[in-house]
């Protein structure tokens, strides 16, 4: 509810053609709807301008089938994510024209074009072969939230030149999410070839000391190329969100 | 060296004007300056968009005086972060129209004026009046870097009503830097009303379980709101650069 | 055995009519019954006010049983937590009046109906669809131990709307048991809108950087709601036992 | 604001008494107070049963005394904590009527008595010598939010005999604090003998394993006594936080 | 090889009867066998006063049924630990004799008597049912080596007077093996009821801040009852070897 | 109190000669004395075979004062720990006849001599001169509860050659203390040579990956010479405690 | 490219038998090849000494398959580490000459015999049975990088003497590969012995604080032998690869 | 004691020209002295290759004294790290020699010139201004140990291009010691670029999430480079005689 709105709604009390009590609830009343097992969020592309998206990791086939249907019945485009092939397979009978994408792991529903809201291209650049599933999660999240979207991959930090090659693209982006397990050093290295936003993705990549993604994480926060941001391990979707906002015009 | 500049000399030796020697040599001599103590990067302007900046924590007088020496006869800006008063006065002997922000901790040495390059206004947003020193970092160094920046403080979610009545404040922000200590919830809170990028930045404020900054580093990294990136515990210069480079046009 | 019960033992030792020797004998014997894996603790109720509770996970049907058994021919009633639907349909052919409750994982037998305690309502308050289970075993615990109690489920922080929204409910509680997993800074919130004791439960909901529960746990533990007390990650059960300790007259 | 206050602000926008631009000012300003360094919250005591206290450490005197001023002019009762003696010292020149707690590092300014809202008594148990600054800190806070409060101490669990001697002290509370070091397995024992709620408050004494109040910490955490809820490591306010809204009739 | 050993064979050298190159050779190789998997050591029973042991745990059947192979052949007993029903099983094909303990999870061959070498009782105290495995391969063990022992289980502190009770068990041991998870606070009540050693053993029993058996570990360090020493966590079979060494006369 | 004063006293209570309002009272009152500031506990030597020791650290003077004051007049022996020059220097002008022991930090009040109770020797082992002070504790520990205690220093396992050399008296203890900082791994290569008990103490000693005695303490957990037990890192003295349980007869 | 082969390429530019157009683009191309999901380095022989491995573990059939089939054509040997027997058997099915090593789980193609390189041998020396996986994974790369290579095993330092009796192996080696689990401290006294470069493999064999190698590889990384230099937990490759680079001539 | 010394004696023994118990003695007196507080290694540099060496941090000046005499009595070089000025020059006083290091903390006695050993040049590449006392350490320790040893100082991985211009550098080294804190990368980036062994040591250099060399140590174990091998952290000592030991004919 927007400032503009409040004020509609204390004049309509004024003028009495909304009475004390109505209003009461409409303040209190903001558009999400109970549907049992979540509070769906409908307001929140109004407030955040993406749509909710579902977590499908620990969710039952029942609720995400709730959760979105009652979004879709709202006309909203669904992105599932952390959602493996047996379940996805099992929900596309409730959705016949929802996608699988295999490599990300995601699941999309989409009833109206994506409207390209983006004013540059979101470069996703991977390290190793491993961090193909991260950098995928990426990538259909930037695209299905509007963006133009292109990927780099297996440009690891131990054979330099192989970055440097791609310099061009690198400065061509206009934000880079620089994905990378184990030593977690890429991004750092790109920071400091580009002039542009650069968000971290450590990945679980690895064994022993990279402890699932801790060493990754740790070189990342510490990264001596100034301007480097961080999320979570393994969080291709939450850079994507993080670059589509800093992508639009 | 851009292409450009790569093309030219390339030509230039096939014209015979350059010897193949001195190519090689030029090939391999980028633009930076052995002080002695350090390499300092004046190339980083033209390649990153903005200044080397000088973390002072462990530096020597001398070694600060050097580098902002070599930095300053080449016409730079100049940021010294994590200095404390005592080294900042006697620096300042050396350079007098050098500036001490003693909140901050900064110390800048401004030969022209910052131009100015960001398309809106960076939000600084903070938890605690401990937080005070990383948030003031932030914006020295935001102002610095050529910004339009504000500051909102000690808006905790425990009373939730100070921040909310703060909300057209956030919402007219281009970016948000939210610096937050102890659980470090404000970040998630804050990018659930605004639909902007929001860098958060823990401080190591707090005690016992707080783990000089984990318990907010951790929180903000498994923020529930997509979209929020993070960067070192009292990394308030980072958050900067990174606010920066987003605020540009 | 209580301050009476021990001085009319020693009365009746004055008297003669209980042997020296029988009294010693009986001031080492407490009222607790050895089933071979274990020594069941019948005096508990008296002592702390509820019936012991049989914690399933990593015991054997036999060992549930001969539990279970010992409690049911004393006329308690019995509730037992962790425990997979396969075990309790086992343990429920021995126990026909057992009751599984799914999304808990609890299997009660109530021999005689709970009797009312408490002074209000207990009011479960849950994050996210994935804490669900948690927040399941507060609620199913706190009706066992004789509370009124109910629930507000998907009112995560990054929509501080959909909390907001609740506060009436939030405010007629008698105490409040918080449940969020991620960065747990759902307590903090809700600790700051009411004057009555919330009990914060960290969940091992997230991945990465959630490390199982650690972030929530301290951003809990970290809470600047003055008055926020902590439980053990995923302990809905502990939760519910404190709250009905602090819900009685 | 109360949903009274609420409805009242609507009827007189309604009968025209309150024009519509002053109802969206009201109802977007609460009674918080910006003092330059801090939003000084005189609404806390309305909306959760007790005053804004001051987080001593890390604050200057001077950002103390403003505050301090703010909550005093406002007819408030002031609670500084973590405050050592030379601070509080030059505290006192400003504020003459307060008063320092040395062993608790605590300065109360009590303009009018503390009004009795407990309905039993509140009991602080500490285990060894060096717990003793944590345990005053909650003797100290109980008292100043209106509660009875008294202390055991030196009743550490390897000599057992010390506290079951203490027994009917323990039943008679009706919230108990108990506050330990090392291993923190006191809060366990004290929760197994008694049917009231048990706070348990680690404190940081140890060395080597202990990892300043980290065993504590966890083993009280994992506490085998149901219904034990902890709070930070020394956070004694804390924990009498908690005690004072479980307390109250 | 015993100091009379070597003198005997440095008599033996000066009187010729043994020839210098033989001396060599015999004063480096000592009484170990390679078995193609490991270096058998025969020797160990002569230097440390107990066989040598299999940890099963990771081995294949084949490497331990050599290993029982080369040690049966030496007549030694053997003492398999870690070791599950199903590889027992097919090793008992091979060793008709060998007998499998299913809750210490232990196989034992025994091809003569445990020679009696205690001087006392050992007594393993353990505090949970779950807690029982680690307890029975302590029994197991104790036993094995030639000692009496005897068990009292699910005696947790939380309800005191179980232990209490049992205090006259407890002052007759000549050694006490405490086995807890969770807290771990039982080795530190029941060190501070003897004076005998006490070895606390953890136990990776427990769930969320439990952390597999660190908190009861970090509590068992941290015991304020002095002279309890502790072994890994879950290492019933280390806690029986330290435990005879110190019964025997 | 032994069950013999126990039957003793109900026999009295059974003849009349004691009332029973007077046993009630003695069966609470064990032998505990309030000093103010802690519960000192006369009973200990009795129950646990040594009198208690006060841990000097963080205590000021005038509590080791009143509880050392308290101890003697009582006629025991008293051992403070952990204690600096300073300190001891102010405490020793109480108390004359207190000797203090500069490497060990500890300081000892001898009202009568210690009681020879052990029945061999104590052998502390110790790695590298920054072990030193930590063995020192030991060994004062040790002769201070009625041992004989010697020491071989320096001994680390980079030169296992200056080990090997003390062989016999290695041998030739009744219970081995090993001490050792960095990697820890001396106690494990003792526990290889020697048939006896050995506790192993690690120490803070070492820097970086160290981790202030995490290292060694790991070390000494895990480590392959069964039979080896551990205590706190730097805790020497209870080391001493339980090595002088051990060699008792 | 070598820096001779820059001044070639200069010289045909100057000379025109390379337009600069074409010169650009060769600058930028360095010899690896995209094959989809890698960017495999051909180049990587020359420039570091030793060909490109592939990480097995995560990697799909089809993407070893496409990796191996890059290298294979190029005349490259190969081989693929962590890999387990069921993936290595369906690749043998295209790589017919490829040869399985079970104990090591590596794969290896070996088109033209590995040329000897190294000047001497390099010895792995392992603790535990349990540690044979990881010294075969060293053993095998070591002789797939052209190295003469043996094998001690089983000499762990609870019973030094079995490492002691193999002196002379370990003097003779060239460098030293030790891998060992629980406390790790065998590299210290090999270290102690020899005169060579002694590289350290923690693994991730044992229980409880083992902590999946941890224990380890803090022991190792805090050794007092100088000179002992650490690897990955578990990463018997990177050892090798090291052991070869400092055996070759 | 080599195996010939040993046939010596043992043949001595044979001809009667040694008795028996002079063996017996012998065999256990190896070339250590025993200073009182240590066992100095005469022996050490026969058997390693290289002298012992004093860790000064944590050792009083006269337990410095006391072994550096006995080692300079012996005509040994002498080298002491972890030194600070003042006490380096109190030791000055007794040996006038001495030569104190300041930027690597170390203090060199030079009783006769290091003889050259080294086959090639040991280069410290180090990543910023404040790992430059770390790099110092390896320097001078390479020196003494009779390496040629060079420096290159402030590459850091983010700006490349530094690290790349020194590129030849780089390639003719014989082994590289590579030393850098915060995210710890260039390791990995040196090893991509060389075919020569690479140590790589992590120093405590960053803020927050760098945990005082955590950090960059776990970025080194994680390395992406094979054959880069780690030490502890801001040891350079160890790392150069690990390149000492490597560097060697």
């Amino acid at each position: 509810m927007t400032p503009d709105q409040l004020k509609l709604l204390l004049d309509s009390v004024k003028e009495g053609t909304v009475p004390v009590e109505q209003a009461v609830e409409r303040l209190r009343q903001l558009p999400f709807q109970d549907v049992g097992c979540a509070q769906v969020d409908h307001h929140r592309e109004l407030r955040q301008g993406m749509p909710e998206v579902i977590f499908g990791e620990g969710k039952k086939d029942e609720q995400i089938i709730t959760i979105m249907g009652a979004m879709a019945e709202n006309g909203s485009n669904v992105l599932v994510t952390r959602i493996d092939a047996d379940k996805a397979q099992r929900i596309q009978r409730t959705f016949f024209g929802a996608l699988y994408h295999a490599n990300a792991r995601c699941l999309t529903l989409e009833q109206r074009p994506a409207e390209a809201k983006g004013r540059g291209t979101i470069l996703v650049v991977s390290a190793g072969t491993s961090d193909l599933p991260v950098a995928a999660e990426a990538l259909v999240t930037a695209r299905f939230l509007g963006n133009e979207a292109e990927h780099i991959y297996d440009v690891g930090v131990a054979g330099i030149h192989r970055l440097l090659a791609r310099h061009e693209e690198l400065a061509a982006a206009s934000v880079l999410i620089v994905v990378a397990g184990m030593e977690g050093a890429l991004p750092t290295v790109v920071g400091g070839l580009v002039d542009k936003p650069v968000i971290a993705v450590p990945t679980s990549i690895g064994y022993g000391a990279a402890f699932g993604g801790i060493a990754a994480l740790l070189g990342m926060l510490n990264s001596c190329a100034a301007g480097v941001t961080v999320v979570n391990i393994d969080n291709g979707f939450g850079a994507a969100c993080a670059a589509s906002l800093i992508n639009r015009a």
